[in-house]
């Protein structure tokens, strides 16, 4: 088996705008604060997301929460790239896409402040992401950007500069009219975008979560409902796309949804083709097509662990299902994935090559990325990887012991450094 | 095949509460008005909902809209009891449960006015409904009330009135918050409603629509996101169920979701168990099972059409399955019902007893219901049924036409009126 994650997250290390920010901007790069044992970004005066969002990997399940957390408490692959390939070593991953934390799934705490500014943070964003995080493994991650979005043309200009640079994806908001831009319905708006993105070949990217705030939650309503309704906005997300104009009219466009899970799409799709097929009074154009082939052409979708999905596979799409870890997240099944899929491929009876589609072929062809360009297959395979680090430790710690072992590390305090150094 | 439907929509007709609402509220009674070609009732001086609201069976495609219709535009089945029943016999539908329409799918346009008026009005369209509608042809309709739940006890005293006369369920809100009412999270209003439904075992019935407006709609979004997306609402209704105390504190309470479509079960259980067993962190209670285990005991989901989603039945669960023809709507399958089904059993392999469950016996287990004391099971069947009916006339029409057919039944103009005066 050969695992590529399309859907995982970085920590960012405090000190990633040192050497990628100029210095006519030095004063304005985000910078971390400590708050007793949490850390906080500040950007310009103003919180940006949180340091640790969700970051519980290593921790004691009843430990998690979404409080604050320090670099200190985690477990350093989060945020240190040495630690981190160890750690994918570990759970038999060759190649991982990671989304920004404290930036935002897609920038959007960044773009708080619209103006040149955090265009030069937000490419500094990139090169550092880039070149020091993704760079340092060479084959190991598959780049993915971030862009100044209140800005079309300054957008469009850094979308065609990090795709010189290699970069394969852009994280952008499942309803940026959520954040008071325009909607996906507003051509004019996106167009200069979207035709960037075409003719890079870069893919829309969508992280579940950007879109919570299209609903009302009941009053009353326990924080699961967040949890579990995030992978219920990725079809309202898609919605906006599919019937808007970003599909029909940028055939070239392709779109990815991350961590939305896969099972929405069979049932989602067939709402479409009945709808489009049955109310002709609404006068529609695909183009000839049905909308589920537009979609099936045009998009890719990936689940952590989703046993009825899988066993519905030929439903969703074999072409358009892939995988991801979501490390260091809590819903990661870091470091058993190997264990956790062969299961759920064995119970629903996938083939070889039905497995190999599902955990990297298609993310790989959807993201234009070559896997073997540094590791030959057969050293790209889960088991070549878990030889090189059986000496990882799992343990299970509570965050005061994490935040110990940090202090043994860093006799004298202080946040993690340059790379190298967690 | 043995078809019961359990969601479709009465027009109600224009004289319904004449015989239903004591003399002392008969200044309240809601009326028809004429606007041009439109109908449109009024309750206490203000509209409450369309006439016609997509009653557009028998319309040509290109007609179909949602703006307001008159009865003489329409297929009398879509008003008349006598003619409902013979278009019911040709599509080959041994029983339906009938929701509301001017009144609201829940009675939400009458409950605007929450005083001892509307209880009473609401009481007389049960008698209707009940006395008239479905007991004009025993055995053909399942009935299915509304309650006055602005006033807890006195919805109480209703449920369990309606209960004696035999009534199945209760049509009840998605979202009730979006009528400022209690969210379902407050069981200390709800608890009267739900210990009446549990006791007397009548289904709380929730249909698709009214929860839309739990969603900010991008700016710009064409009309065909609300068709569309009002079914990914019905994932949404049920988590507020299922988290909060209905589900849990209510073991004898069942929920039934028309309209929503099947699909959508197997990806929000897989999320709900992975959430649950994942997240242990929010201790969750529930009872020593999965939600998924209390979800499945609880519920009956619906689908019109929906060809992945019987591809994958046993996904979703062979016992929650059931079938629903929403005739007059512009979804509905009329006269061709059992043509689409064959066809989508077939393609999915389903065996007979497969299609037993899904076409009636999930349904009639689920809402206590006996189809076959009035017509045995041999005259039950489509063909029995259709061979009374091969007279009907499924002429498509234009509106202008329709209304043509009814100047000529009608020669001195007017609305229909009483029963068998279509």
């Amino acid at each position: 088996m050969i695992l590529v994650s399309v859907d995982d997250h970085v920590i960012e290390p405090p000190d990633m705008f040192e050497r990628h920010l100029p210095k006519k901007w030095a004063d304005a790069a985000p910078r971390v604060v400590t708050q007793g044992t949490a850390n906080q970004w500040i950007y310009r005066g103003k919180p940006a997301g949180l340091v640790g969002l969700n970051a519980v990997v290593g921790w004691p399940p009843l430990e998690w929460n979404s409080e604050p957390s320090g670099f200190a408490e985690m477990r350093p692959g989060a945020y240190d790239i040495h630690s981190r390939v160890r750690d994918m070593d570990r759970n038999g991953v060759l190649a991982s896409m990671c989304f920004p934390t404290f930036a935002g799934f897609s920038g959007g705490h960044l773009i708080q402040f619209r103006d040149e500014t955090t265009t030069a943070v937000i490419q500094a964003y990139n090169d550092w992401h880039i070149d020091e995080w993704c760079a340092t493994y060479p084959g190991r991650f598959i780049p993915l950007a971030i862009a100044p979005i209140y800005d079309p043309p300054a957008a469009a200009a850094e979308i065609r500069r990090v795709a010189a640079k290699g970069a394969r994806g852009i994280a952008m908001p499942e309803m940026p009219h959520l954040d008071s831009l325009p909607s996906y319905h507003d051509e004019d708006y996106w167009k200069p975008i979207w035709t960037a993105m075409a003719e890079t070949g870069l893919v829309m990217v969508l992280h579940i979560g950007m879109g919570l705030r299209s609903l009302t939650m009941a009053p009353g309503a326990p924080r699961d409902h967040t949890m579990i309704l995030a992978c219920q906005i990725t079809a309202l997300a898609a919605q906006d796309l599919l019937w808007g104009p970003a599909y029909r009219n940028y055939p070239d466009l392709r779109f990815s949804y991350a961590e939305g899970g896969i099972g929405w799409v069979p049932f989602y799709l067939d709402r479409c083709d009945r709808h489009y097929t049955n109310q002709k009074w609404l006068r529609r154009d695909f183009g000839g097509r049905l909308p589920s082939q537009v979609f099936l052409e045009q998009s890719l979708a990936c689940f952590v662990t989703d046993p009825h999905a899988v066993n519905a596979r030929h439903e969703v799409g074999m072409d358009i299902i892939a995988w991801e870890c979501d490390y260091p997240h809590s819903d990661s099944i870091w470091p058993d994935a190997p264990e956790w899929l062969e299961k759920e491929f064995t119970a629903a009876g996938c083939t070889d090559e039905e497995i190999d589609k599902i955990t990297w072929q298609n993310a790989c062809r959807f993201y234009r990325w070559d896997p073997f360009t540094e590791l030959p297959k057969e050293r790209a395979a889960v088991g070549a990887l878990r030889a090189l680090a059986a000496d990882v430790d799992t343990t299970i710690r509570p965050r005061s012991a994490w935040a110990e072992l940090y202090r043994q590390r860093h006799p004298h305090g202080g946040l993690p450094g340059l790379v190298g150094q967690a």
